[in-house]
């Protein structure tokens, strides 16, 4: 099947200039503000979306070097599939986060609760809306016991280029 | 800013042939099942996948034909900017929908609650953990007299290739 290409509609500016002691979560990285800088010729499409408090971000993990199929996550010592992980290493380097949108200023996005490396490319952005993005009695396998690690556990080189 | 390219890891199968009368978010596709099926190479990195209820999906939208900035959504009549909606016409044809994962068998992913096109190609799977992914509190902006719409809107050809 053949490859799929996408533009960067953005860059993403975050305090975090390098993988080691990036929160791995937005629950480490909670009141870290970033902005975001659309380009131009996409600034028609963010009419609208500063009535949305919260925004799914999809973005593209540049500074990630490996593809894995098994991995190590941050908060365990076990070997995992990578797709059962949030790790980095994927087979498509995507990255995924909901922020809370603070404000909007022509082409500038002030956002917050960054687990997002510095200058980071931005694909797509969609409104975050309870209503059709939270699931209620889920399970979540291997993390169960660990996801209180989520807000205590930094990033750090594994996964990405030197 | 250069392109970016990814593979397609699998192809998700749906009962939805065509774009019209497909639900535009799960709560229109609740209970509809359907199944992923992973490329061989990629199979190994599933491990440990089937102990998560739902997962994220990431996928691309190839059988969208606009680009468009502004758009009007399926549930409004107004012209809304494309960062504040879900609709397919967006810059970069990505996709992201939460579904129910009901069982692996080897390559096939059994899942429910669907509101994807039949044969489309998936880009990416992670784990949907509430703990991380679920935000309280939130502004839904122009949605918020229309999200009951959900349920019962489904998607025409507007966005879509003839």
């Amino acid at each position: 099947m053949k490859e799929i290409t996408f533009q960067p509609i953005g860059i993403i500016h975050s305090p975090f200039k390098r993988p080691e002691g990036t929160p791995i979560q937005f629950v480490g990285g909670k009141n870290i503000r970033g902005t975001i800088e659309i380009f131009p010729q996409y600034v028609e499409g963010l009419k609208d979306l500063e009535g949305f408090s919260h925004i799914f971000l999809i973005y593209y993990l540049n500074r990630v070097s490996k593809r894995s199929l098994v991995v190590k996550p941050y908060m365990d010592d076990k070997l995992r599939g990578v797709f059962a992980t949030r790790s980095p290493s994927r087979p498509n380097h995507i990255g995924l986060s909901i922020v809370r949108l603070i404000k909007i200023s022509k082409n500038q996005l002030e956002i917050q609760d960054l687990d997002i490396l510095d200058a980071t490319p931005l694909l797509d952005i969609k409104p975050y809306v309870p209503e059709v993005d939270t699931r209620e009695n889920c399970k979540i396998g291997w993390m169960k016991d660990k996801v209180g690690k989520f807000k205590s556990t930094l990033a750090d080189k594994r996964f990405h280029a030197p």
